[in-house]
C-alpha cells in the first residue's frame, strides 16, 4: 500500500486540485487505487457495468460496496450498452469511456492502468507499426485521464489488496485466450521474459515514455508550420522528414481523413517530395457512400470527395 | 532474383559511383546479395573465416568459389581471431567489421540483412529499453555500411538461391538456442505473428523506419544546442524534453562517456531539471582504476575522473 500511496501523493502533484473520480472495475488494480485515491482526495467511484457477463450487475454493486468501505465519498454504477464496432474489445472501451466522461462531471477519472498494461499496450501498438506513435503507450495524464499506477507492477496493487483484506473480482475475461491482450500478458510477455533475461516489461514501459518525449518535441515543431486548407506544397519543403510528415498529417485530420495508416501518410508524403503527376491517395473518413482522397493540383494539396 | 536485382538497383542511385564490396557469409542472404550486387556493379566479396567451429576454412573457401560463379572480380577470405568482449556475439561481430573496415580499400560494403533481421533487431533494442534509439534498428545506408535488402524478406533471398541453383551454407549458430537473436526468431516471432494475426515482422520494420526519421530530426535539432565542455546549466533550460537530453548525451560522449544507459542519463538531466544538491552521477568510460561522475557545481556541468 506504501508504494500505492507515493504513486498517488507524486501525481496528485501534477493534477490540478480538487476532488477526482477512479474508474473501477473491482479487480485488483482498480481497487487498490481507489483505496490509496481515497486517502490523498475527496473520491467519487465509478463503476461501470458492461452487462456483458451474467452476474455483472451483482460484481458492480459488490465494488460500490467495497468503494464505499475503502473511503470514496461515493459510488456509482453506470450502466452501459456495448455495441460490436470495431470488435468486442474496442466496442467496450468506447462505452466505457463515453460513460466515464459523462459522469465525471469536470472532475478528473483516476484509472488503474500498471507497468503491466503499458507493456502490453505498447507490444500491441508494434503490431500495428503504425509508427512510433503507436508504441508510445498511455500517458500518465492526458486530461481528463489520470493513470497514477503506470510505474508500478501488477504484484504491488495485488500486495495492496492483500494488505487490505480485500478480495478483489477476478475478470473471468481476463484470462480468455480469445483476447488478444490476455494471449500477449499471459504467452507472449513471459516467453519474452525468458528468452531476453528478464526486465521486459520495464523496458518496454521505459520505450513508452521515451517515445513520448520524442513525439511531444516533434509535435510542437510541426504545429509550428502553417497549414492552411489547400496549402500550397512548398510550405512542407525543407522540413525534416518527421516533422514534415507530422506537419501532413494534421493536415489530413483537420480536414476529415480518419484512421490514417502509415501507409496512407507515406503516399500522401510522396504527393510533396516524390511529385510524378500521380493521382490521389485514397484515406479514410468520407461517409458510406463516398470515398476521400487527398490529391495535388497545382502545386496545392487537398482533399476531395468522391461518391462510390 | 527479380526482387533483388531491383532493390540493388534502387540502393545503387543513393551511394557514390564506383566498385563495391558484400559481405559474404556463405549463407543464403548474404549468397543472394553477392549474385545480385555482381549484376549491378564491379564486386568484391570478402568472406570472414571467425575459426569459431570445425571446418570454417572450408565453409570459407566454398563460399569464394562461388562468390567468383556469381560474377563477382574477386574474393577474397578475411581469418580472424574472435575475442571474449561483451559475450561471444557481439565478441564475433567486432571482430568481423573490423576485418571488414580494414578490407574494403574505401569501397562500400554491403550486408545481407533482410526485414526480418531487422524485426529481430528492433525486438531485441525494446526489450532492452535503453530508448528510441536502440529500436531504430538498422540503416540502409550508414556509410561505408549499405543493407540493400532491408526491405526484403529471407523468403525472397531463398527463392532467389533456389532459382540460381546455389545450395547456401546453413550456419548451424542460426539454430542454436543459446543465441537470443534466434529464439526470437524461432520462438518470439512466430508467436507474435500467431497471437497478433500476422504482419509483424514488416509492422517492426516499418516502425525502425519511422524511428530513425525521428531521431534524425531530434538529433539535429540537439545538433543547434551549443554546448561547452563544462556547460552552465541554463543552456539546457527550455528545450523539449527529448531535445534537451539527445543534448545531454552528446556532451557526455564527447567528454569520454560510453555505454551510456537511459537510466544513467536521466539521473545527469535531473542534475538540470531537478536540482536538489544531488551528488555526481557515475556514467561509464573512465579508464580500468577510475570511475567518471558527472557531476554539477556552481551552475554547471562537469565530468569527473575519479580513482577507485
Amino acid at each position: 500500500m506504501h508504494r500505492l500511496i507515493r504513486a498517488l501523493a507524486a501525481f496528485a502533484r501534477e493534477v490540478p486540485d480538487g476532488p477526482w473520480c477512479v474508474a473501477l472495475s473491482g479487480g485488483p488494480d482498480s481497487l487498490a487505487l481507489a483505496a490509496a485515491a481515497a486517502r490523498s482526495r475527496p473520491t467519487a467511484a465509478l463503476i461501470v457495468d458492461h452487462r456483458l457477463q451474467p452476474g455483472s450487475a451483482g460484481v458492480a454493486s459488490n465494488a460500490a460496496e467495497q468503494a464505499s468501505r475503502l473511503g470514496c465519498e461515493s459510488a456509482q454504477v453506470l450502466t452501459v450498452s456495448v455495441g460490436a464496432d470495431g470488435g468486442p474489445e474496442a466496442a467496450a472501451r468506447a462505452a466505457r469511456y463515453a460513460a466515464l466522461e459523462q459522469a465525471r462531471a469536470g472532475r478528473p477519472v483516476l484509472l488503474g492502468h500498471t507497468l503491466d498494461d503499458q507493456a502490453e499496450t505498447v507490444l500491441l501498438g508494434l503490431a500495428r507499426g503504425s509508427g512510433p506513435r503507436s508504441i508510445a503507450g498511455m500517458r500518465p495524464w492526458a486530461p481528463p485521464w489520470g493513470r497514477p499506477l503506470l510505474g508500478l507492477r501488477r504484484a504491488d496493487t495485488e500486495a495492496a489488496c492483500a494488505e487490505l483484506g480485500l478480495d478483489p473480482w477476478r475478470d473471468p475475461h481476463n484470462s480468455d485466450p480469445r483476447f488478444t491482450r490476455v494471449r500477449l500478458r499471459d504467452e507472449v510477455l513471459p516467453l519474452l521474459e525468458d528468452v531476453l533475461g528478464g526486465g521486459v516489461a520495464a523496458a518496454l514501459a521505459r520505450t513508452a515514455t521515451a517515445l513520448q518525449e520524442d513525439g511531444d518535441a516533434l509535435d510542437a515543431l510541426a504545429e509550428t508550420v502553417d497549414v492552411e486548407d489547400q496549402p500550397q506544397v512548398t510550405v512542407f519543403f525543407g522540413l525534416p522528414t518527421a516533422v514534415r510528415r507530422r506537419a501532413l498529417r494534421r493536415w489530413l485530420l483537420r480536414c476529415g481523413a480518419h484512421r490514417l495508416t502509415d501507409e496512407q501518410l507515406r503516399a500522401v508524403d510522396a504527393l510533396v517530395t516524390d511529385w510524378r503527376g500521380q493521382g490521389g491517395v485514397a484515406v479514410g473518413g468520407a461517409g458510406p457512400r463516398e470515398r476521400l482522397f487527398a490529391e495535388r493540383r497545382d502545386g496545392r494539396l487537398r482533399l476531395r470527395i468522391e461518391p462510390v
